[in-house]
């Protein structure tokens, strides 16, 4: 009789946001005059950038002719769309990133999940707290997290950093030395910033203790505060010790359109074995290459006119952080993140849980966001508001908040 | 320190097609008068169908107005797809497949490879041979492979079934029940069917041991001859014991445009768990949908006008496999495949190995194909030509051999 991974079965129900649908679904029902405003969920809503949008339709053309036809891709991506990250997101910021250590991908998720393919089972991560569920869900699939404990909310093998308001939301260094540190700055969900010197210690920390780090740089078109780095390998050191994963998804709205890559230089190494070269061999194994069209599209986003338009949508979405963020102060709120990010995390009033404040905001002001506890034991007395609604119905929820 | 994948190193070089462009490249450079005909590769090279275009064209579109923007799709991807491939595929050949049990996704190599997470660590693999290399790599990556023998080129805990002349290429039941069982028809690298009946009792073989059977049906369009099904749910029984797998690849030309599914039945259970809800989890952690454009060109596939272009480009493949062939069995050779699948594989003449009539071919008639044994050793004497070349090649290059 086959055998499945059981450690599957060891997961949480990921409960977060049926239930928050649920509740939202429950409250409208009871409720249909009452005008909903979602600012709970991380998709984008502005359309494609014309530049995007010209560039796919060439594309498009191009896979209708026999001469322009495009088949299977290269194992890495296009070398166009390679050279293009590098001279635009690499080269500019002194970061040293080949084109062969860039391996274009279908999205973050993928990668932030998949990644876990190429490390050993007796590696023990450690994870800042609240943290973007895939990381820790992904190391418990594969067996790296024992066993999880419903009270507490967490795994028994996993570190968690707590990154709260009394740390000023920069985790310290644990305890016991961990070998796969996840990092995510601009953070999901504090939108908090590690300055570069506090990167650079983690940076140091890992080489010193044989750590790899593990660094999502998917929010870095949000940053606006100049001491705040854009790619870990602006730390001295990192090629030795840091992966990279970036997003199309929040800089220039491809959450449906799907495209990411992720940077392992040459020099990250256990031992003789390159993490580059088993990451090539998994990539070219268990993937068969992002879409041309798609990979097109990102190209795009490097173009002039990309750069220009996407850099509008960021500066649309952190128009509407900034209306959150100050309209939640004026309230009188403590209010963390949303200044280089899109997402606004505040914390509770009167000692409510997370969760109570979901349904104090839900049926008081008729507003959805996200319960802190979802994303975490330390998120607990904690929400999320996220940038990513229009403008007018940030503000609209905005005033309901202060009326 | 983090520890590796230690089971990455067990894997041998992945040679075959770097080894056969290092051969061809050196080749041309030596005889820059010879013009060589590929016949080697798996890529398509006829453009996308019409209505493929236009339905992406009108996504792009989409994209670009705040009103039809699409960010992230739904986990199982979009149901206009879904009931488009359950309304074709499955409902005319009377297959109990429902929609919720249609996972969609970048297509069957990422499907093929990722399915490997759900099954837990003891699980013995059965493969035929010769095979797609994917399903045996991916089972090493995850250590269920054991030692890799460079003499034999097997793995010690791997069964393999072999498929050759003297069995008509049909696997025979292994001494030993394997607990997961690849079956890929029609068949790459052979090009061979299996009759329903043969299907039948793999099928039953399956429930009756316990094993699961992952179907690889990514060539189910080039099915000509009546009698061999295009999915395993033709079969009685099938929906208790296996997994199926599609491409829009090879019947749309979508190599470079991504896009497949997987079918995991509800009533495939380990005990009380489905393998339903296990894959779902990995879908939902490990990936984020494919291209909303994406999607709507699969399900232009299945538009009448889809449909009928597509079904051109199938019967203009295929016309190229009846001239190889045809032409082949004139030439002398004994040929298997090639009517219901866009790939010949030959006997090479004279006892050679595959590797030598590699050469022979590549020397005298200027002719690129795939040597039987880079696909197992029961691959050995064998030599494989696909028909995805243009007409006018693939008539030239048997010419040549003729000549």
């Amino acid at each position: 009789m086959f055998k499945i991974n059981e450690n599957y079965l060891k997961l949480p129900g990921s409960y977060l946001f049926s239930t928050i649908g649920k509740k939202v679904n429950a409250f409208s029902e009871a409720n249909p005059d009452k005008d909903v405003i979602r600012l709970g969920i991380g998709d984008v809503t502005l359309p494609l950038a014309p530049a995007v949008i010209e560039a796919m339709h060439k594309a498009v053309d191009e896979m209708a002719s026999r001469d322009t036809f495009m088949g299977y891709a290269p194992d890495l991506g296009y070398e166009f769309l390679r050279n293009a990250i590098v001279e635009n997101d690499y080269a500019p910021r002194n970061c040293n990133v080949s084109a062969d250590e860039i391996f274009v991908s279908d999205g973050a998720k993928s990668d932030s999940g998949n990644i876990v393919d190429i490390f050993g089972d007796g590696n023990t991560i450690a994870v800042t707290d609240p943290v973007y569920p895939v990381y820790v869900d992904t190391n418990a699939m594969s067996g790296r997290t024992g066993t999880f404990n419903k009270e507490t909310g967490m795994w028994s093998d996993v570190i968690y950093m707590p990154c709260v308001k009394e740390n000023d939301f920069i985790p310290e260094f644990p305890s016991k030395i961990p070998d796969i540190i996840y990092l995510c700055f601009p953070n999901n969900p504090t939108g908090t910033t590690l300055p570069k010197d506090k990167l650079q210690e983690w940076v140091d920390y890992a080489n010193k203790n044989g750590s790899v780090i593990i660094y999502d740089a998917a929010y870095e078109a949000y940053i606006s505060t100049p001491d705040v780095v854009h790619s870990i390998y602006e730390c001295e050191g990192a090629r030795t010790c840091a992966i990279e994963i970036r997003s199309f998804s929040k800089n220039a709205g491809f959450t449906g359109t799907r495209l990411g890559f992720t940077v392992v230089p040459k020099e990250l190494k256990c031992g003789d074995v390159m993490l580059h070269s088993l990451w090539a061999r998994r990539h070219g194994t268990k993937f068969n290459g992002a879409p041309y069209i798609i990979q097109r599209a990102g190209e795009a986003v490097y173009s002039a006119e990309g750069k220009k338009q996407t850099m509008e949508q960021v500066a649309y979405y952190m128009n509407n952080a900034k209306v959150i963020r100050e309209g939640l102060i004026d309230a009188g709120y403590e209010v963390f993140g949303g200044v280089d990010a899109p997402y606004i995390w505040l914390k509770t009033p009167d000692n409510m849980t997370s969760w109570e404040f979901f349904d104090y905001l839900l049926e008081e002001k008729n507003i959805v966001g996200t319960p802190g506890s979802g994303f975490g034991p330390s998120g607990e007395g904690y929400f999320r508001l996220t940038a990513f609604g229009s403008y007018e119905n940030t503000v609209k929820a905005i005033a309901r908040i202060k009326g």
